[in-house]
């Protein structure tokens, strides 16, 4: 898997920063964007993003190339709506040199990984086989399998990202699409250090697992939220008063 | 391959023209939605549809349960964004019985079509073993193919599925995935026969194959459109006055 | 204000639940809508949205024909992205009999409400005068005030709604567009009582009120949530130990 | 009305060239980047912009400030859902030194422009005197016209730009929007003059006007595709054979 941030909104904290600023200000995100400086940019957007008002970081987008992942993988990818994709198309590339490249996961070891390497092999031969043969490339490829590699061009804004990371850097995503995340993360880090400072699994915005899985790492919400918050807080207001 | 349209909204036609007519008068829709017979819906939807103003039929909405299509279709399915997909898992639902339903291009005659049931098999038996060995769903199916069957529930809207038959009853769209538009087609237009009444692939409505081939339903842009429309017009219009 | 619910997917409950049933199940959804019952839908729904796995209840849609509520409303209610809206055209619908609709906000009492209505008598008035002197229907509306009524069809799924209700029945929404929420919640809970069986104001569901307000129905966040809930609970799971 | 172009993927059309090259290329975007010169990319995306395969342009983003458009304007705009809005508030920015600006339509001449403005005065006069009043600053502006302005941050990709400049640039539109799509049709032309080449209102790229009507730069559909472009062709076809 190879990961490369090809592009991106520059300086996206500080746009987004001045977008925010338009909301509350008479003056337009021009002017905001001249006369930010790089506290006045972290200390608006802490604040906004810690009301969860994150329209504001929908401003800046980061275009990702990503290579060698899975087909497995890709199709977890592609169900996130609010992005744009450009995959390489199994119905116009031929892999046709009798190899294709693939994925192996981690949980195949030793004879394991032999046997799934060794039945890649029979299927790259068929799959030539069928080429060879005038099968149309886009009908041979039903017999390529999930492991088979390919390569796609990703843009998301940083809100969906933040949303992606939410749900796929979780413990419970899938190894392959979470370390695809975890990579993005690390991109997206070194050029929005602000949007992205606590960006990971939503367990740690939220404070607690919303799928209430034991293994994970933030409690279940039952260990942390109360069975009615709203009256045991009318109570304490009671006691304050 | 089996299409279900297990649900929709409600006299979609009437819905869509009530909405329509909400732009252009003082009253609200359900006032026109008492008062609309078929005629009057017909003349509203034909009206506005024919200025290519889609938005109205966003109001009605198509849910189908679709069966039996391969991984390659359903890949191809789920790049439509402005629709909403509930997909068989393959990380949860094992297929563990030795064998897993796919789909048969029928390109595939003959000798390739035994060459591909026996690669199938093999398949399946190696992933019963990856199973029987005690490596996670979610890996053993790295090895499945796009051929393997799945299960998916779709709901689009009617105007993203008047974008999606634009798109894939299309000649150039893959067989599997024209036979899939063609049957929801066939579905939609019995429920809604006004909105759906001139879908199909987009050429029928331009009135041009706008990707420009030649062995297609419809002539090229290049033979229908003139080098200058708006030059010509102008010159029409000169000879008039 | 008057909100009708003028059309929805038919059983919402049960089409949502089928489609969750699909991606852990081998059979498809027409069969898993053929065999449940309502106890199984509850159980169903409770367990996917009891995870916050919220795409099943894209499945079902809902049609509102909304009438009467001001421009300044219908500004916020369009900013919701993932839905479809049709709404009357102040373009093309001519309010001539020198008076328009208008909402009167409730803090405008006795003499300012006095005021404001001589306010809206004038620019009625002035409308109307512009109108008659032949200035364009679109552009004699530019001195029309945020007051002014709409009629507004709006449709949005049940996720798209959820999402609605958790920032528009929140207190610190805006008195207009809050009681729009509220009212569209009563009516989709008498068609779809198990997806919206708690739906309201966010902060319901999280357990506290994520823009960490003070005067809000529920805590802040900072009152529910400790410092650092990851190392809280590793000395809890300790001291279990 | 003021429209600057505040932030942008760097070399758009660069970057979309290299994403449409990632489908049928075995090497991946980031290399094609490298390797890509102007003529390149230009042949790239024209073949691919020509046959109306308009994804690959997605991965270009622009953000706009816009400031001084009437809140008319922004209703409007605000109604393209494929896109990011970060706008001032009404309900949080007090306009409250006796007059807030406004756009006057160019319709108002001579003594209507004096009464347009006139009653501006009035308006802001009424607004402040209830904000003094101590009326809320989100109900004061239930009697703020259409025509007071607003600022507005606007983030849309090309492809979305390509379609609002095809909905918006058509003499069809309300001439203040129009102005704005032309203005910031301006400004992309300057960064991305491959991918906004032939950018304008779309029957300049259909070839006909949709809308079907009289009084546009391009004749109506029923002027250029024969009743029945099937049948022609297959006549054509036949007098080749």
């Amino acid at each position: 898997m190879k990961v490369t941030l090809i592009s991106h909104t520059p300086n996206p904290d500080f746009v987004c920063a001045a977008a925010a600023r338009t909301t509350i200000k008479m003056e337009g995100a021009e002017e905001a964007l001249k006369t930010l400086d790089e506290e006045g940019a972290g200390k608006t957007l802490k604040r906004v993003m810690g009301k969860w008002h994150l329209s504001v970081v929908e401003h800046a987008s980061f275009t990702f190339a990503i290579e060698g992942i899975s087909r497995a993988c890709s199709h977890q990818l592609v169900r996130h709506r609010l992005a744009s994709y450009t995959q390489q198309s199994q119905r116009y590339v031929k892999m046709d040199k009798g190899q294709f490249p693939y994925v192996v996961p981690s949980s195949m070891k030793g004879k394991h990984r032999e046997k799934f390497e060794e039945m890649m092999g029979t299927l790259a031969r068929e799959y030539k086989y069928f080429l060879d043969e005038g099968i149309p490339t886009e009908d041979a490829r039903y017999i390529l399998p999930n492991a088979a590699c390919t390569n796609i061009v990703v843009t998301m804004n940083a809100r969906e990202l933040l949303n992606f990371f939410g749900l796929r850097c979780c413990l419970r995503a899938q190894w392959e699409i979470r370390e695809l995340a975890n990579r993005m993360l690390v991109e997206v880090k070194k050029v929005a250090p602000i949007i992205f400072e606590n960006a990971w699994a939503r367990c740690k915005d939220i404070g607690y697992c919303p799928e209430g899985e034991s293994d994970c790492a933030y409690p279940p919400k039952s260990e942390v939220i109360p069975q009615s918050p709203e009256r045991q807080r009318k109570q304490s207001s009671e006691k304050q008063g």
